[in-house]
């Protein structure tokens, strides 16, 4: 059974290795999110790829919620003696044994799948990881300068993310370098080829949303003869990892189970009123043949989704596997 | 007093702290070798520069010769498991601190005497370096490719004398990109604004000829007004630190005081009889005043050099000092 997953960071990373628990042998591609990917002190970082690469390792540490076990910040602690880094921004020494050997196989001339796969064999991961692109594309967050003067001003998405806590107020997302970005070479026939697509319960705007931004891949889960199946991110109205709500409130999407699916849209039913007539309504113009909510959620109801409530705290590996399970499901239920 | 010290590493190193310590309130520049720096996994690494920075700030391991003290390999670690890496050569975690302090400034537009200025910054040096060169010049070492077709290959200069400890012989060094590097922006005035140039007990080859390979850096040590005084890193026909020897091999000058005296020829007297009469004769053709030799080359005569003999084991500071005190007297006597 070949499962293709979209996903970001650590949601995405549970949720696969879920999957990864529920269908151990299935051949699992993650297609994920590299709009945070940033250049720090020369260095390429991508933190998506690498918490999914750490948690299906079982080297992420699970206490912290990010990065690596038994991590030391020796290297870091150096940078800033010399006044150089982004105190918000720890890399720590094994973190960055990661960040090194992946530039030195760009430097050599690989690109980001291939040195993603050279990354990963030192791993039993059970799972192939493939960026969402090898070129780069990076999320800055515009918000207001704070210059009285109604300005705005911009920074990386990691800056808004980690730094400020995603306390500033975002006035939008500029997926940098997306609409240019070609998808990895593997990517569409991942999704095109796939017995089932999953939606991870990963941040729908900056994570699924960049993803879906890539040109080609919204097209290709619109397409898919696979059913195609999304885990909602949000419970009860709260986003349960992460900030994802001020993400929402920037697209102007509710936090709630509903309106996150409302926003991918179904594949079988017009994707919002408003599209009618404007070439975006009738099938394949959604991403969404079923939606897997919280019990709390349980009403939430999407027309042309098939709407499914179990529990969705991944509070641990054997939760993660049976929420997976429940997505799989679906698919089965909808498979066309 | 102005002081400036042509040097390569770790014997640079030790002379240029014997200095300081001889001289406190002198105001001290080195000219340093940068041929030996190279990219390893995407970063920049600096051997000279940074040996003489940690040893100034007493942060060098003086037991292991070269690196930080305290040091641990974390990050290297991982670069192994990755199977990235140069196993020959360790990348410590303090040291890659500076490494990537260093690529972070470089990647935001410092040049290399920019960046070791803002490197200097953390510590309390009592010296100013100077990179020879904000140019990327690299020493490569040309061997017998051991094909038994008489074929040659070549390798940078720290995989040759670190991997293999300089025992492939050398055909010949290559000073890759030295004809095209400019001198860094205060080098030449340190030159020629100098009390005293002083040419560290360095490797006469790949580091102070690496140094004056550099367009405009030897003929502003021939010309300066101030006295120019070579310390030999040669001691009784055998090279104090490292494996010099094996360089002077390579072009054709013998392990001796004499002759790396000789080869670095005479401000005063024809460099060398087949120069007469070649415009490469006569005053200010070759670099040394003085020349510092040990007690066990106290017979040692060069042509137009005042040579004087002081034992010239830098086994501690004190002997370093004493060592740079005699190199300054001779200076003194020598100056016109």
């Amino acid at each position: 059974m070949r499962l293709t997953v979209l996903a970001g960071g650590v949601g995405g990373a549970r949720f696969v290795r879920g999957l990864r628990a529920a269908r151990p042998d299935a051949e699992i591609t993650v297609v994920v999110n590299t709009g945070d990917d940033l250049w720090l002190a020369g260095v390429r970082v991508c933190p998506d790829l690498d918490s999914i690469m750490y948690t299906l390792a079982g080297a992420s540490d699970e206490d912290r919620g990010w990065g690596r076990r038994d991590e030391t910040e020796r290297v870091s602690g150096e940078l800033a003696a010399y006044g150089v880094g982004w105190p918000w921004f720890t890399l720590g020494d094994l973190d960055l044994g990661t960040h090194l050997a992946r530039l030195a196989m760009l430097r050599d001339g690989l690109t980001l799948t291939e040195a993603t796969a050279r990354l990963s064999e030192r791993w039993d991961l059970g799972a192939t990881l493939l960026p969402m692109s090898d070129e780069e594309v990076e999320t800055h967050v515009v918000v207001a300068a704070d210059d009285g003067a109604g300005r705005e001003r911009d920074m990386h998405f990691e800056e808004w993310w980690v730094r400020h806590r995603a306390a500033l107020p975002a006035l939008r997302f500029e997926q940098r370098g997306v609409d240019r970005a070609r998808p990895g070479p593997a990517v569409l026939d991942a999704i095109a080829g796939a017995d089932a697509v999953l939606l991870a319960p990963s941040n729908p705007v900056v994570s699924i949303g960049t993803v879906l931004g890539v040109p080609g891949i919204r097209r290709a889960v619109e397409t898919t003869r696979a059913p195609v199946v999304g885990v909602s991110p949000v419970i009860a109205g709260a986003v349960v990892r992460g900030m994802a709500d001020a993400c929402l409130a920037a697209i102007g999407v509710e936090t709630s189970a509903a309106a996150v699916a409302a926003h991918y849209g179904s594949r079988s039913a017009p994707r919002r009123t408003e599209d009618v007539g404007t070439g975006q309504d009738g099938k394949g113009t959604g991403l969404l043949d079923g939606w897997l909510v919280d019990t709390a959620d349980a009403d939430a109801r999407v027309e042309g989704v098939e709407v499914v409530a179990r529990p969705l705290l991944m509070t641990d590996v054997p939760a993660a596997a049976a929420i997976a399970d429940a997505a799989l499901d679906i698919a089965e239920r909808v498979h066309r």
